[in-house]
This record gives structure tokens, sequence and C-alpha cells, in this order.
């Protein structure tokens, strides 16, 4: 069937059907994914309001906006979506489309919000890698469900030229977060990306990767094993159709479904003004958290972090354990982090006057209370007052003729 | 002479004359500093109302109040004071009160400030550790003036079981600090402290370390050599007099003081729940800026430290550099540190069309304008407008049948 013949029959009919959607609007959509590069905001508007079934018969037939058709340019003329469709189908992927009803309406909607509020200037369509743009469609190769994945889902993002440190860490947080059902949205990237899906791997937990390229595609080429890892139990995620290239600029645009799918983004590594903070930024733009880890100041790939936690703009929050990731992005109450242990001793609870009688107290002979108030600086009938707690809590003992300090508890006695 | 004799002439004199201050006035506040644990409110305030010389005379003669004697306790009817102004000129130290030109008045205003919302509550006087009362007078020992030594100073403090990176970050503070001519102040302890004061040492700066005991005592005992040098450049400050043991709980008593003589206290490296929340929760009272450099995550020594920087209350700063806290304790617009640095890349001013046609290139046969649009996803118009300022920034060359990326430029030719 020819692209014209799906599409009248697609607006003959209720685009969701009780088998679904109608696939002459999944085509229509499909084909919109390659018309122009993701994340166009004039062009998403277009679609927006005729409709994606329209807008492609439009585009074609040369009823379209000039604005639109300029947009499109010679890909008007093609048509790949059947290509596409069965490409996708050959390796197992899926074309997810806003009228399915896997389709992560709710977190997408920040994009929806936050695109209204860009500027109707056509200028502005060249920064289009910044545009907070929703998606046309989404190719998905994996098992599970997108709503259900990214509904408790954490981003894990840093640096390809990572350190031991941030691959360790990352690996930490993208483990621990898969053990307690969250799941591990990153980019498939070298480095912290590779680290925090390994992480959640391990963990047996589904991670989903947001690719810059078609989802059949490997990029970097030695990811191959790990993609394969992260179709099988998760889901690979892009919005260009099988077979596209990772251009540069399309990792920018992916960023920003990143942050939109994600309840917050956890960076891990970022050097010295990175993209890091744009990231941030956006993500902050989309109300999502910004949560950063710090690392040693003597780490170039930790400075990026650093100025991210000095920004006061970005009110990024600093964290160190998946627990407090959780906590920052959790519910309310429910996902609160434990602060971090201290070893306790027995002069933990002493006032201060007793913790000064204490400390007045000499190791070997013992002295007199006269003399124990005069050490500690205090009246004798304080030093007489706290001295049978102190005995309570073998902390000192009574010598015959004076006050010492009691020798420490043995081990060997502890664990016999 | 006896005590009361000088009080008697001290007495029937200006406290402050052409020669300075009236050693009677000097002797009274010396018996002082030994009479009550320095940190005590009542007794401070007693002082304040009274008097030193009055004081003294009274607590002596049995007039002062009950709640003032029953703080002296034993200890009025003894009386050391020239023998500790003797012990001290022996070693090189002085006795500073403050009715000296060089007492730090301003700097020590705050825990004036500070004192008189404390409770006028006999039972909060047990807690005195943590009181923000002002010293009734310093022990110092060295050649350079207090109040010019603390008019531009960072308190550098943080845990004794350091590690090699918290050493090296506090060596490399106090050294960048020194060389920019601000005073590290820290407590001459093992780890962090002496690592400052070592750094500030090395760039020839002088530097204060405050005691929690006698300034002719060497506390720890392996650090006589780091305090002979701090003493030959700087100054050892102690509230007790010669030959007082560092008690464990003057430790915290004399921690409100490197808060007080400070502009900020910057932590190093902190244990969880240590007592660094503390001390940065007493410093913020005092109006100063608590500075708090991050660490590994996995790191022991640094959880405290990125508990601080959790803490909203603490308000707490994160600083990676000498240049950092440096503007965030120094003057406003004066000190302002620069961003960190990034290598310039000649993409980095490109627009999204032109970083995306670059993207497009080929490297090695070139391609049509018409083949580059379509990958782009731009218009071909678009093309031919960026293509001349690529060619021209060495991004892109024309090999006489298309356009393809340039090889980068060669290492070897730009050095010969």
């Amino acid at each position: 069937m020819t692209l014209e013949e799906d599409l009248e029959e697609a607006a003959a009919h209720s685009p969701v059907g009780a088998e679904g959607v109608h696939p002459g609007l999944r085509r229509a959509r499909a084909w919109l994914s390659r018309a122009v590069e993701p994340g166009t905001v004039d062009f998403w508007r277009y679609v927006d309001v005729v409709g994606p079934v329209d807008a492609v018969r439009r585009i074609r037939s040369g009823a379209a906006p000039d604005r639109v058709r300029a947009l499109v340019g010679a890909r008007a003329a093609q048509d790949e979506s059947l290509t596409d469709l069965r490409r996708a189908e050959r390796c197992g992927a899926r074309l997810l489309v806003p009228e399915d009803d896997e389709w992560p309406a709710l977190p997408l909607h920040a994009l929806t919000v936050a695109v209204a509020e860009e500027p109707d200037d056509h200028r502005h369509q060249s920064d289009r890698t910044m545009a907070p743009v929703p998606p046309l469609a989404l190719w998905v190769l994996g098992p599970e469900r997108l709503d259900t994945l990214v509904d408790r889902s954490v981003a894990i993002v840093g640096s390809r030229a990572s350190s031991a440190y941030g691959e360790h860490v990352a690996a930490e947080l993208g483990h621990q977060l898969g053990e307690r059902g969250w799941t591990v949205v990153s980019g498939g990237a070298y480095g912290i990306d590779a680290a925090a899906h390994r992480g959640a791997l391990a963990a047996e937990a589904p991670t989903l990767a947001v690719l810059a390229c078609g989802v059949d595609r490997v990029y970097p080429a030695a990811h191959g094993a790990l993609f394969g890892r992260i179709a099988e139990t998760g889901l690979l995620v892009s919005e260009w159709p099988p077979g596209c290239a990772p251009l540069r600029h399309r990792f920018l645009v992916r960023n920003r479904l990143i942050a939109a799918v994600t309840r917050g983004t956890v960076v891990v590594e970022a050097a010295a003004r990175s993209g890091a903070q744009a990231t941030a930024r956006r993500a902050r733009r989309l109300g999502r958290q910004i949560l950063v880890v710090p690392g040693p100041v003597t780490s170039a790939m930790s400075v990026g972090c650093h100025e991210l936690l000095r920004d006061d703009e970005v009110g990024a929050v600093l964290v160190t354990s998946a627990a407090q990731v959780i906590e920052a992005v959790g519910s309310l109450g429910a996902d609160l982090a434990e602060p971090p242990e201290r070893p306790s001793s027995p002069r933990d609870g002493l006032s201060d006057v007793a913790t000064r009688v204490l400390d007045a107290c000499p190791v070997r002979s013992g002295v007199s209370p006269e003399r124990l108030a005069a050490i500690a600086g205090c009246d004798v009938l304080d030093v007489l007052r706290v001295l049978p707690a102190l005995e309570l809590a073998d902390l000192v003992q009574w010598t015959g003729t004076g006050w010492r300090l009691a020798p420490p508890p043995k081990k060997d006695a502890a664990r016999a």
C-alpha cells in the first residue's frame, strides 16, 4: 500500500480503535520521524495542530505552510516509512506513538508545557538542539513497557572520559537503584553511562538507554554486548528511525528526553564547563531534580560537578548514595535516607561537667574529688554529683585512696 | 608585690596610660584566666560589668555574688598570676588583654554580640563548651601582632585522622592562601590542621595556631618543630595560662575562638557526625562563612563534609580552591575567582546549523551540498550559507568534487 492510500484509510477511521492504533496513523508518524530532525519547535507545533495524518498529507501535497515545507525540504517527496517500520520489525523493535497506551504521557507532559513557552520566531529554530520539544514518536527495542519503566526512574549521566572513581560510583548507584526497583536511564555512551547501565544489569534490573541513533545501530561500536543485554531485559529508545547515524547534534537533542522521562538526573562526573550545566539547567526547567555526586577537588573529572553545586541558579543537591538519590526524587516521607552512622561511645551522653571530671581523672594513681575539682575547674559538689554515674558507666574507678580512669574494656573478655 | 597591692595600685590609676596597659590590670586578667575555665558565661559577664581589677578584688575578698564565687571555688584563695606571667616571659610569650591596642576587638565583637543572647540561667552554665563567650585574655607567643594577623584570615579545620587527599588539599589551600596574603588559622592538631599550617609556612606566610593548652606546652608532642616554626614567624595563641594541660573539653571551647577571629572556616575533611557540624553551626551563628571541600563519596573522611553541604540550615558553600575561598570571604568584587577553564575548540562559536553541516561532512571523499543538506536535515540554502565560514575556520575543505572534513592540524607543523 502506498503512503497516501494508508493515510487516506487512517483519515477515514478512528485513530485508535479496538485493535489499538490504526496502522496508517503509525505509518504517518514513522514518516514524520524521518522528515525533520526531532526537536524542531515549528514542526512539532504543526503536527500538534493538524494531527499526524493530515500533516503528512498536506506536506506531501504542498498544502502545508511555507515555513513547514522549508523545514522538510527535499524529504517531502521521499518515503521510507514502510522500510523503516519493516527494518524495526526485523530487529525486534517497534514504533511507539503518542496515541499508544504505552506512551509515557505524564513524564513527557513537561516537554509539552515547556515548548509552549518557546518563542514563535523562525530564527530561534536554528537553536533547536536546546528546545524542549516532545518527541513525535519513539522507536523502542526490548521487552519492557516504556511507561512502566520510566514511572520510577532516575537518569545517571556524566563524562565519557570518566575516571575509575566515577565509574565505580556510577556502577554502585546503578546497582543500588536497580535493587530498590528504580529504573536507571542513561545514554549508552562510554564511561559513566555504561557503568550506570552495567550496575543496573548486575542487579538484574531493567535499564533504559536513550540513543542518538537508530536502535539497530551500535554506537559506540564496542557496546554491542551491552546494548544486547539492555534490549533483552530493558529498553533501547530512540527518536530516530532505524539506520540513522549518531550525528553530534543529535546527542544534545536526545539529552532532553533523558531529562524529561526521569524524575531526576544524577551527574556523576563532568569536566570543566562541559555540557553538564546546560543539561542540568534544562532538566531544572522541566521541573526535574538535579543531583550531583562530588569528587576529589584534585580530579579534573569532578570540576563540572563542583561547578554545578556552586551555582545557586541550578539548585543542585549533593548526593553520595542511592538512598539520598531516592530521597530526593522519591515520594515525600516514603523514601527518606538514613543519616550516616557514627560509632557510639560511652562518652556520648555525658554532661559537660561529667566530661570535664572524666578528663581530669589520672590514668594510674587515684586522686581526691577536691583535686579533680581543681583540675576540672568546677565545684567539688559537682564532682561528687557526677562520679557515681561515671563509675556506673565503667569510666572511672575507686582505687581505695582516690579516683582514676577505669582501664578500657578488654576485647578478649568481650569475646569470651 | 602581692596581688592585692598590685590591684590597689591599678584601681588608683588609669587602666591604660601613656605606657600602655597598667601592669596591675594585666596581672588581674592573668589571675582571671586561671580562676575559671574560659567560656563560662556568668563569669565573663561579671568581669564585664565590674571590670577585671574589681572582679579579682571582690572574688578574693568574698564580696562577689555567690554564683560567681561558686564558679571560682577553691581557686579564689590561690594566686599564680605572677608565676604565670614570668613563665610566659621566659618562653617569649606575653599576655594580651582587651585593653591592649593589639587586641582583635572587631573580630571578637561577634562573640560579645552572641553572648548577650545566652540565657541568664545557671543550668545553662554546664554547657559552657558551646557558649559564644569572648576571651578574658589571650596568651600569645610569636613576633606578629594578633590584630594584624587575623584581619585577613581563614580557618582551615578538619579531621585528625585525615587521608592523604585531605592533607594534600589542606596544604595546597594553606600555601595558596599564604601566598595571597591571607593568614591561615588552625588548631595545631594532627592531620588537616598540621597540613594547613605547613602549607602556609611553605609559602613563608605567618600562620596562627590557637591551642587548647598553654602556649609553652607542645600537644601533640610530635609537633614541637611545627610549633617552633609557627612561633618564629606567626603566633601561638591560647586562653589558658602557661602549663595548662590540653583537656578534652578545652578543644571545644577553643574552637569558638578559631571561628570568631577568622572571616570563614574551611572544613577539609570530617568523619560522619563529627564535631564539624557543631563547629560550622557555631561559626554560622557568629556570622562567619562555612566553606566545605568535597571529596570522594567513597571516603569516610569526607562524609561529614558532604553532610554539611547537604544541610540547608548550615548554608555551607562548596569550595575547591583558595581562589574560591577568598572569593567567599574576601571583599565583594575585589576577590572574584575565575571560572575553571575549558580547552577552547574551533567548534565553540558555531551555530547549530553549521555544527550539523560539519557533522554531516564525511572524512574521506567529498559530497555535494545537496547530500549534506539531506544528512544534516536542513535546507540546501542553509548548507551553502555556512560552508564558507566552515572552510575559513579550516574545518571543511573542497576536494574538487565535493566537501569533506579538513584533516586536523598537525602538531609537528605547529611546533616547527
